[in-house]
């Protein structure tokens, strides 16, 4: 991969209100741009040191705050500069422009950080980490990304892969020698390190579970009959002062969801139309598309309206629970609008239908609430919690797609090793499915890459970045 | 005016995407709060140098990058420091409980620009100026605020005030010895002294419709019938690449108007309904509307159909230009649709009906356009910029109705003294009058001043300025 010789400027910071701004310059003419276009009150910057701060006007624009750093010490090992002005649009364009005149050119979105990799500042999953920090609002989805920026993910791949190398060595040993007819592998060797990678790389790529939904918020989906008090429950919960309420612009979804965060978990609630047996065709068509959204929620809420006749309730609970898998999916079940029983039914009295039915078999638990009235949502919300495994959740956690993809391929290619050693394949053809785990590995943190990959990866960043 | 001695923070860059974010502290306890919340790489915060970067950890947040200010070379006049972290609003925030925890205060908007006008850093017109220039979308807005803030405006402000001392020391100088009943005053010197000063303040409080064009845009209204092809040319307008659109959310104005920059000059179209002689009490009210909101423009476009017959053209182009004020504003008739005439009609015609009748008047100019095909809006928008009169506005701008309004005190009450000299009234009533042109000006500058007008001009301050 061949970076260009260009010095590179972008805004690194958003537009809007604010007091100031910040533009970012990095490459080997950033300190002689700077000295054509700014008046520095003293001195200039081709002499400034590393870590200093330098004073200065562009004429007929800004008075400006340069940051200078000097090679490899910059975030992108390369001179670099920041350049603080007011924050006005018009200014930012203006320097831009003056930075343009000057011998810059503008950065592509993820160019800045593209350069830390290609200098060895960062291997590629501590840059991605980058964007996901940026992109962080809960407490958990920035302790994953910042292991994975400090390169604790990392370290624990390049295990995983020295692993994997004395594997090969041991496998190619013997290959040089095939012709010998030789066993020289200690076989029993092989197949520890081989079960203990194949297993790592498993648990790896099935934290990818909870690392995405960390990432990108858990699902849960908010399902019961019309009036059972969806829209209620929702309203109460993200209208409460101690879930702040964020809106996370969907990349991979349709629509910006309503999210909230709960002890630190980033939660996204998905709507769902009211069900119930429905002869009519148009009424059937929602219901079904709420059964294929309960489909992808991790936790799923069903609302049943307590002072509903009993056999409606049972109804309610048995067609909700029909459709969630009890393997994967968490269901809970919630008694709403309790405060207008009197102590007429007994609750305790579904418990007892939940826990002796069907029902019994699913990660279930029930609870009586009151969302007009507020009562037991406290209960619900550490419920949410618990159910999502988050809050305490630790080790490492794949949150990337593209990481969890490459891991699996890797414990494939590693599971087919296993079962050639079991079949007595020959040594060449093991040898091949373990380069393929190892380019596997070797391709998150992008010791083995390709330049597409790369492209991908650093489009998705912001500008600036 | 007290300042407390807290030290504060908050955040100077917008939310939302973007690379880096941006803290902004200050006050006495900036650096040993630094050192408490941050471990720095090397050394402390306490025995940097001033215009220093440093790089640190905050455990369990985020690397930062912190540049020293020490006092008086800093924004504020006080200790200060900017620490720059990953733009991820959970850091942002979470950094902020840490300073916090440390011992710094919220800042209240404007603050930070508060405290470098108590430490002289610079003068309330100054600081007002920094508002303007972080809201500035167009050149000719910046170049206005830039001046203000570089010291041009209070500079002139400040030669007026010393004009007024003089007087007054004049007029004192008589009052002393009034007792005597000698006149010492040279009154002829006097006079004069009074007559420049006076129109001086008169000007400057008149250039504020043109600052306040600049700073707000300059007001279009776009008139004319139904069908006429109003909507057609807004979009014209708008559309082109060469005028950037923006959207400039009304602060004194109900609505988000529509607005685009000319040759660096901000216009804003007010949109109205169609007009015609009309009987229905319904749409009667709606061109009321209209005609009240011509009142509001500097420049009315008048859209007529020059396919139409010649007398509605006519009734068209007198009903609008019975509303306009031929002293005040200018009256730009479009012909719009000209390529539909296709040589069948003499639209000369027209421009000698303008000419010769009544609206000759007027401020006027007749262009022949097609807002469909294109045609004629190179001229219209040089038109636009050549009435708005901005785009080489210089000298002083008045952008501000607080200082508009201090300055027409001004003026009124050196009229009174100018009054008082012909009636012959006795010089301690002039040397009042005098005196509360002296506050009005200082008021200005903030050289005379009071808590709640401080109070009252940096609550409009963005938080972190």
């Amino acid at each position: 991969m061949i970076l260009d010789a260009h010095t590179i400027c972008a805004p690194a910071t958003s537009v809007g209100s604010g007091a100031i701004s910040v533009i970012r310059i990095s490459g080997p003419q950033t300190l002689p741009i700077l000295d054509r276009m700014v008046s520095f009150r003293h001195g200039d910057a081709a002499t400034a040191a590393g870590y200093s701060l330098k004073f200065g006007t562009v004429p007929d624009v800004d008075d400006v705050l340069v940051s200078i750093y000097r090679a490899p010490h910059s975030y992108t090992g390369e001179d670099a500069a920041e350049l603080s002005c007011h924050a006005s649009s018009y200014i930012v364009e203006t320097l831009l422009e003056r930075l343009c005149n000057a011998g810059c050119r503008l950065a592509e979105p993820g160019e800045f950080t593209q350069r830390a990799f290609v200098n060895g500042k960062m291997d590629l999953a501590q840059a991605e980490a980058v964007a996901d920090i940026i992109a962080s609002v809960s407490s958990a989805q920035h302790r994953v990304a910042m292991n994975q920026l400090r390169g604790g993910y990392s370290a624990e791949l390049r295990g995983l892969r020295s692993q994997l190398l004395e594997l090969t060595a041991l496998l190619e040993l013997e290959l040089d020698f095939s012709e010998e007819d030789v066993e020289f592998a200690d076989r029993s060797r092989l197949r520890t390190l081989l079960d203990t990678a194949c297993s790592h790389c498993r648990q790896l790529a099935e934290s990818f579970r909870a690392g995405n939904a960390i990432r990108n918020g858990v699902p849960v989906a908010v399902v019961g009959a019309p009036n059972s008090g969806k829209s209620t429950l929702l309203n109460a919960i993200l209208r409460d002062d101690r879930a702040i309420v964020s809106d996370i612009p969907g990349t991979t979804r349709d629509t910006v969801e309503e999210t909230c965060i709960i002890d630190g978990v980033l939660f996204r609630f998905i709507d769902t139309a009211g069900i119930r047996s429905a002869s009519d065709e148009v009424e059937q068509l929602g219901i079904e598309r709420t059964f294929r959204k309960i489909g992808e929620a991790e936790i799923v809420l069903a609302v049943v309206d307590a002072s509903a006749p009993e056999t409606e309730i049972r109804e309610s609970i048995r067609m909700i629970a029909g459709k969630v898998d009890a393997k994967s999916q968490n269901l809970v079940i919630l008694m709403n609008k309790v405060d207008l029983l009197g102590g007429n039914k007994n609750v305790n009295g579904f418990n007892n239908f939940v826990l002796n039915s069907d029902i019994s078999k699913y990660k279930t638990k029930l609870l009586e609430i009151s969302a007009k009235a507020g009562l037991g949502l406290d209960e619900l919300r550490s419920t949410l919690v618990s159910c999502s495994g988050l809050a305490s959740a630790t080790g490492t956690l794949v949150t990337n797609a593209r990481h969890a993809a490459a891991l699996r391929t890797a414990a494939t290619s590693l599971s087919a090793v296993s079962d050639g050693l079991d079949r007595g394949l020959p040594t060449d053809l093991l040898a091949e499915d373990l380069r393929a785990a190892l380019e596997a590995l070797g391709s998150i943190t992008g010791q083995i890459t390709t330049d597409e990959t790369l492209g991908e990866i650093f489009s998705h960043f912001c500008i600036g970045k």
